[in-house]
């Protein structure tokens, strides 16, 4: 690819799709969002992505032949092909992603991908897991998302399913449902709504003082600030959350057994009280050999889906 | 590679090493063994395999000018420059299997990898696996052994865990340890040791009439022989063996997703059987995108380390 081509990173949320324009160095240029039209099963989204790219590469005086390629995560299972499987959050059955943008862009190369894994590749690329090319990925927010890359690319799986953490099974006596209709997986300890459902039931299930019991609605940072005050109910989530989370990771190495684990999302604002336990859970969990895998923090915030979308035109597979 | 040279792969086990000497095209020409001398920490095993190798390459008319490649599977984790580390079964701590090996043959061109992601790649390349690049083989015998193969690559794991199913945990409520230290480990219900030991359980704890009382020493094959017949004992045992794996490779699934798992070693001699069982209880508790992933048994039996060996030698990296 000539450096002087650029290259355009688009992550299609639920509720905004974010742009990013890079250079081929990897620099970022400009970003910019618009709504996600989700009516009409989201039969508008692929066309609004064009008109927005093509309205905005004229703006900063481009064509598409200035462009070496397009990369877009979206928040489902994509298969090889680049066709998404159901992605609820935007109201899509099967979707061919890949060719349909083709068709509206007239632009060939256009790479698709699932949005934990993308996220998983911008930071690899230029966040907190640079230098490493083995490496898992974990996205504690409304759900629990995953991404792996071994070798520097994405396991992208048979079904579009690999990286799916937060559906590991972590819990034979689980009684309540996850959203994907199991019961007992990470998802339903380490999401930000796990978090609350778990606070809720220490809560009810206890007549111990608290200061969550002050609380109108209890939030998943409200959780973890209480845990960082020593709340005793609110630490004793925390712990479950870790320990969730600690089994799980270990559960991953036994897979895969990754150079290093970054773990992003709302949940991972908690920090450092979070990141003990975690690791702590992990060690004493996992399998001898892969005692010293390295943990951190996510770097790139919400703009991890714009530069792994971005970095995806860069594969070369 | 030029077709006319040959390979050998060479399966380093604890009772017997394995070789086989293939031409270029992978199809095996001879076979043979020697017994495994573990005394004095396995420090014989190198020099025995480069003296067994060289006498048998003259036997062949053949110098090693005549090799494109010598490839090893060795019972422990494997690092990244062919350094092994700790193979209990050998009585090794860390040696450089690799280099010692260069040393004492003269030879360049070796390649060493864990004996259970070898098996896989064996698999993938002559047996069950054929035609797939993306697999996953679970080996059912004294411990539980896995390989994982993407994109036709073996992922070694940066501590070269990789793989290493049998130490999924896949119990919170174990109590007796397995070999690793851990409790709940995959090893602990699906190897042969595990089956015997649930049986010895489960007929101490009931009054149930079955089969397995008459029998001195009870072994994995009679607790699948009587379950075959419908002994009410030994089939709960097997039921918990198929929950434990399907349990344990729905959790593979949700990391790796691959479109085959191939299921090995002696256990899984218990057919089809065991089989109905496991994919029942995996299709119950795998992610839903996963449903449809092939299950097959091995069939290259005890030489699946030496093809994977010498398919190791055709590795681009």
């Amino acid at each position: 690819m000539s450096k002087e081509k650029s290259i355009i990173g688009i992550d299609l949320g639920g509720t905004f799709i974010k742009f990013g324009l890079f250079d081929g160095e990897g620099n970022l240029k400009e970003k910019w969002q618009i709504r996600t039209r989700t009516e009409s099963n989201g039969k508008w989204i692929l066309s609004d992505i064009g008109v927005s790219v093509s309205e905005r590469i004229r703006a900063a005086g481009l064509t598409m032949d200035d462009l070496a390629g397009i990369g877009i995560g979206v928040p489902g299972p994509v298969l090889k092909d680049g066709t998404v499987n159901r992605c609820i959050n935007l109201g899509w059955g099967v979707v061919q992603v890949k060719e349909e943008l083709q068709k509206i862009t007239g632009f060939r190369n256009i790479f698709v991908a699932n949005d934990s894994n993308v996220a998983a590749l911008g930071e690899m690329w230029k966040g907190a897991a640079k230098g490493h090319s083995n490496v898992v990925m974990v996205t504690l927010g409304t759900g629990v998302g995953g991404g792996i890359l071994i070798n520097g690319k994405i396991v992208h799986g048979a079904f579009g399913a690999g990286g799916e953490i937060g559906h590991i099974n972590i819990s034979e006596s689980e009684t309540e449902p996850c959203s994907c209709g199991n019961r007992g997986c990470l998802e339903q300890y380490a999401s930000a709504p796990g978090i609350v459902r778990m606070a809720k039931k220490e809560l009810a299930e206890s007549n111990r003082v608290s200061a969550l019991r002050d609380k109108q609605f209890i939030t998943a940072a409200d959780v973890m600030d209480a845990a960082g005050n020593g709340d005793s109910i609110a630490r004793g989530v925390k712990e479950n959350v870790a320990k969730a989370l600690g089994r799980a990771l270990a559960n991953v190495a036994a897979v895969v057994d990754p150079e290093i684990f970054v773990i992003g999302g709302g949940v991972a604002n908690a920090g450092d009280i979070l990141m003990e336990a975690v690791q702590r859970h992990y060690r004493q969990m996992v399998f001898h050999a892969s005692q010293d895998t390295e943990f951190a923090f996510a770097q790139l915030g919400n703009d991890a889906g714009i530069y792994g979308a971005a970095r995806l035109t860069l594969c070369k597979d």
